[in-house]
């Protein structure tokens, strides 16, 4: 039963989540271009377009043609390298840029203006009537050349809800393949997100796309909220560099759809190319891997506390809810430090081939906490005093041969005997 | 009229978000203690609890003091500072625990206990009815020395709902202060906090704390979800630091909050000291503060692209929710490069005191986007371009008086003349 037949009846979207079939609009060369930092090259371009493709990427956004000559030259260059991911390049609505546009062998075109009252005012100038009729145009003009078109507000979430609806239904009626929502200056919260894009759902029949600026720590939420509210597509960059400090990034989004949806993420993106990927975007631009990072920062899946390293050591699951070995990336126990527990120790001791009782582990992490109370420790440390430790309480009785009483008595903390058994 | 006197009756909890009403509980020194790289001696602890102390945070909570011996007497100098913050320590749900963190000064013991099933199975191994029986005594306890007591589960998002609400309304009935809901492993989602704080509002009468990792990039979404449930307080630490990736990090929810509440949190929170925290905390663990860090990453207020630029110069608010200056930071246009538009070079040519016309404005911008078609620009390069182009523009005809034809035509580009008009 459709939705407009009876305004009454259960809305089939209702049940409609995304999270099992969303879509990546990669963006760094284009978004990622506006970030601070970022000059990219023809060859860079290239290269991580290809890396993005490789990675498996549903689309790859591109710079305007119109930003400068170069921006149009590289963007016919990418069309041109026959990669499985669609092509996109992103423009105003306007169709000087338009014409452009359509001419640089992109598989499709992503229309945006703003209709903020903030925008409207201080960006363009225009008012609703002015964006609609220029927006039936572009998307008319871009149809005819048999292209993809995607039409997108700009600073959507403090956009008037009727002027919104009013123009998405609009170009959802002359036809077009998706319709964007954009939090350009990153104010919008989950369920801000959650409900507009279910309004939507019920005035468009065309895919939803959603494009999150990270300034309030939201855009990786906001991102999969949407999807939970029938949304099919997420802007994303590598790192998320974009204008400002960016959108929602590839990796974190990663890190949170594989928890929700394990097997489609990991059937359709090559998960263990994240970090080279992210390596490569972040040399290029000159930024280093945030240290908190998802996934790739250098210590997201490093346990530190006793109790964390215990449980951990007993069963990964208990304080992970990522399998590092999906990103090709290895665990690491931190057991060198005053808060390590004596199952850390344990698991060290049986690293290192020796054998201590239960009991013997809890002495030996109380010489270990006693040091790492005064000091930063490394392993080495931790490795020597078990390796001490243990020489003492399996030294025998009797004092070894050949080694004269004063040299004995001169280093015993470091003195250490090879035992036959 | 209360909720359980008629459970038909509007849930006054309806209407009740906490969003202009919260507290953070600053877990630098207990959960940051627990991050890969951090060491701290007792002048540091002591420096970063004054620091966030004067910053204006709540609640410190400090690493229990059965860690270590040191962690013991760090705690105790820590609570005979005299700050106007809380003192906390954490432990586990355990009386050995319990003895000593009563006798070290501190305000408050937050408790802790694992209640999900790998928890339960891999970390203590015991099962809901000794978790009861563990939790009213150590509570008990606590109370009886007059302290402030928190009762939370551990690994919350992946307990059994009916077994944590058990628990829960057995603790609200003898008698805590807080409830804590901790997502230990960084699963959970927005959406989902919002439920479970919801459902837990109508089972307890006593504040809920709130305690997200990061795995998965939402910490900072659920923190300000939780609050719109009713949840109450929220655990932070300077930059996110903690086990693994971290937790919802005091900076990047100081920029979610005062975009929904700015009074309140401007009133409260010395924000303009928020640089200098994070730094003393970063040079402490040994990290740089991440690029895309909110508010204080090098280009959170750098805006770059031609649109942006424009409307920026006319009114901050088209591309900013955040504005600089609370923070004691500064906006930044970045003109210098392709994606530059006319409206950024113009207010260039305006600061360097020179004049042009709109038309000339773009036909300088022409030039600035083809060398930055070439190469990455700095400021001089633009400056230079500039004002070769203002001079040429603006030559008289005639040659200047006292300079040699030949001196002239040895380097046109750079010669600049000064014109008395």
């Amino acid at each position: 039963m459709s939705v407009l037949s009876n305004p009454y009846a259960p809305s089939p979207h209702d049940l409609i989540s995304n999270v099992n079939n969303f879509q990546l609009i990669e963006s760094t060369l284009r978004e990622g271009e506006q970030f601070a930092n970022a000059f990219f090259t023809t060859e860079k371009k290239i290269e991580i377009a290809k890396a993005l493709d490789d990675f498996g990427v549903d689309y790859i956004e591109l710079t305007s043609p119109v930003a400068s000559e170069q921006s149009k030259k590289d963007c016919e260059a990418i069309c041109k390298l026959g990669l499985k991911a669609k092509i996109l390049t992103h423009i105003r609505c306007h169709m000087d840029d338009a014409k452009v546009a359509v001419e640089t062998g992109v598989d499709g075109v992503d229309v945006v203006i703003g209709t903020s009252k903030f925008l409207r005012q201080y960006s363009h100038g225009k008012d609703m009537n002015y964006i609609s009729k220029a927006a039936i145009e572009v998307i008319e003009f871009v149809k005819s050349k048999g292209l993809e078109i995607r039409f997108s507000s700009e600073d959507s979430f403090r956009s008037d809800i009727v002027d919104l609806l009013n123009i998405y239904k609009t170009v959802d009626k002359i036809g077009v393949n998706r319709i964007g929502i954009a939090d350009t200056v990153g104010c919008a919260n989950p369920r801000q997100v959650y409900e507009l894009v279910r309004t939507l759902k019920s005035v468009v029949s065309c895919d939803i796309e959603c494009h999150f600026h990270n300034d309030t720590g939201c855009a990786i939420a906001n991102a999969y909220t949407a999807l939970e509210g029938g949304a099919r597509l997420i802007d994303v960059s590598v790192l998320g560099i974009g204008e400002r400090n960016g959108i929602t990034p590839l990796g974190a989004l990663m890190a949170r759809m594989i928890v929700s949806a394990p097997d489609y993420v990991k059937s359709k993106y090559k998960l263990h190319k994240l970090r080279d990927l992210e390596t490569l975007v972040a040399e290029s631009v000159e930024v280093n891997i945030p240290f908190n990072n998802p996934i790739t920062g250098f210590c997201a899946f490093t346990h530190k506390a006793g109790i964390h390293a215990k449980a951990i050591l007993a069963n990964p699951s208990t304080y992970e809810i990522l399998n590092p070995s999906d990103f090709g990336m290895k665990r690491y126990i931190h057991f060198a430090n005053r808060l390590t527990g004596w199952n850390a120790i344990k698991t060290r001791v049986d690293q290192l081939n020796l054998s201590l009782s239960d009991a013997q582990c809890k002495e030996v992490t109380a010489k270990i906490k006693k040091l790492g109370d005064i000091r930063p420790l490394n392993i080495d440390d931790v490795d020597s005093i078990i390796k001490d430790f243990h020489a003492e309480v399996n030294t025998p009785v009797l004092k070894p041969v050949g080694i004269a009483r004063d040299e004995m008595t001169e280093e015993p903390e470091n003195k250490r005997f090879k035992l036959s058994k």
